[in-house]
């Protein structure tokens, strides 16, 4: 169970519904999900974090795909149960293969490692490496 | 300075050598990078680690340029300064323009922002989201 | 299920069921929440853990509210969902107002976005911020 | 060095310096800060990141210096070295005296501890903390 | 519910039924638990992390034992849930006491409050600590 | 440089003072490292804190290198750079060898990509793992 009650249409006030509306709309579905109904207690985030998502994920140098496998990748990295489950998701739904998401999970387990190896041996930064 | 020495060609040992010489070949290039030179006082995990990083940021069903943005993708979320850089370079190095970076930058950043919002507020997942 | 089994009072060694005592006493309430009941497998550390919260969360420079705000946000960094429930219920307890939950959850999201942006980036600390 | 160089105003674009422009308005200072400075890369970000700052840390159910407070203890867990020194400043400047300090530490490293307890042991969420 | 079904032997092809099977023979059980039925997916990186497994929790220089202790060490700080659970019972199988469970935890947490506290601080290293 | 300035012991008041003393005593040195002068400015946490680490650091079910080792596991997966520095050299210290120090880290990195596999996987915990 959430922290808050996840609010239902009828108990989502007017500037909520309207964020839930525009959701249904852009996304072609009935259905808003629990991060959503969850956010609707402060409507200011609920609606500046639905227009940021929408900008930010949109269509641009990098495609909607690659973007959705960068989102599980900080997912993971930062141990978000419920953002692991929607983002994978979300790829699946852009046309993510069992065959991509294998390599996936097996890039985000390379650098977990070669990241604490880094770490524990504070390797200092190659000049080149550098702006 | 790191915690180990970072080991020089004339420091390392044979086992070592070899991985030294094999980067050098696959890379086409004379540089190691510290992060090899300071594994090679372990010589076993220093050829695992390599031989780890070729097989898994191969060309498969995703690209290696995509491969390393994921890269720092996880690097970023663990905090990894070393990886971060080495792997921006990598992508550069790979074809990452600067507005794909901005745009990894952006999902990177938003992801981070609603990975806290789904664990501060314990989101439940939905039924849809689950195998 | 815990990685422990939770001791219910009579499974309790007399050390532990003193600080259970204790805990009783000072929140006024007959309510041992489970975070003490599986820590009572080791008497020393749920002591001096009970004995540190005390001293750390009573009124001081800061006040009591503040720092269940302050616990709330390190535990969300952290990914810690019992403590994200426990110290929420506590920041309530001592008179969080919704809008104040949700001030709190969206300097929490942004802190998140601007630390990933600034880690992802190797910003260097300004000399004016530097003791 | 950052991963991408500092823009100094002579080699921000147009965009970039309107938000510096602003953000020396706002602050009443010609300081612009080395984190504006590496996003001014990219411009979209960079505005859309100020104008968030400025919603989120305005006066409102919190005060503001409580949310600085709040904003060194999620960098502090996210291991940012760079917001933990901007944001102390910036606590500072809000009236943050050395006893607050003091607290605000012995919160973060309390919080640090009992994260890692609860979840060393998988301590399961108390109904009464669930909504 | 795990984000890919677990795949039972039925289901799981014949490379990831070969690395049940030595799983099995290794450590004479029949058991296998769900870490492996996930992973059977990709047969490619269930082979490598169960080489890997082997090769590095085997007896060296470090007992059996020490291992599985710094595994829950690290899966705590990361925050899986899944890895806490499952080493903790392979460090009980191999002789965890629970006045040695209680210790290991006790170190966990008083590192994850210093961690805490360097961080808030950005406390210089030591040269004498530098290699 | 610090957040804050480190106190020399000429800056640091009584009761800081009588910490640096038992500190060189317990330890045989006159050396008082960076991490207790820059807590010196809270004489309470620098006093709570040096009196946890000599309880928790101390010999009893587990002896103390395998304790300094664990230390060096949570901190490189809580990227704090300076306690993976002092922690090291603690363990060195204490008896860690390269043989040692290698096996650790390959622990460490092991633990932190099966980490990252369950977490992208969310493995459910098997029922035999459960107390």
């Amino acid at each position: 169970m959430a922290v808050v009650p996840l609010l239902r249409d009828e108990e989502a006030g007017a500037e909520a519904l309207a964020v839930f509306d525009d959701i249904r709309a852009k996304r072609q579905t009935d259905y808003v999900n629990n991060f959503w109904r969850a956010l609707a207690h402060d409507p200011a985030t609920l609606k500046a974090t639905w227009d940021r998502v929408q900008a930010v994920m949109a269509p641009g140098a990098l495609d909607p795909l690659v973007k959705e496998l960068i989102y599980v990748a900080v997912s993971t990295a930062n141990g978000c149960d419920y953002c692991v489950h929607s983002h994978t998701a979300g790829a699946k739904a852009k046309g993510m293969t069992p065959e991509m998401h294998g390599e996936l999970l097996a890039v985000i387990a390379l650098a977990s490692q070669t990241n604490a190896l880094a770490t524990a041996l504070s390797v200092p930064v190659d000049d080149r490496f550098k702006a």
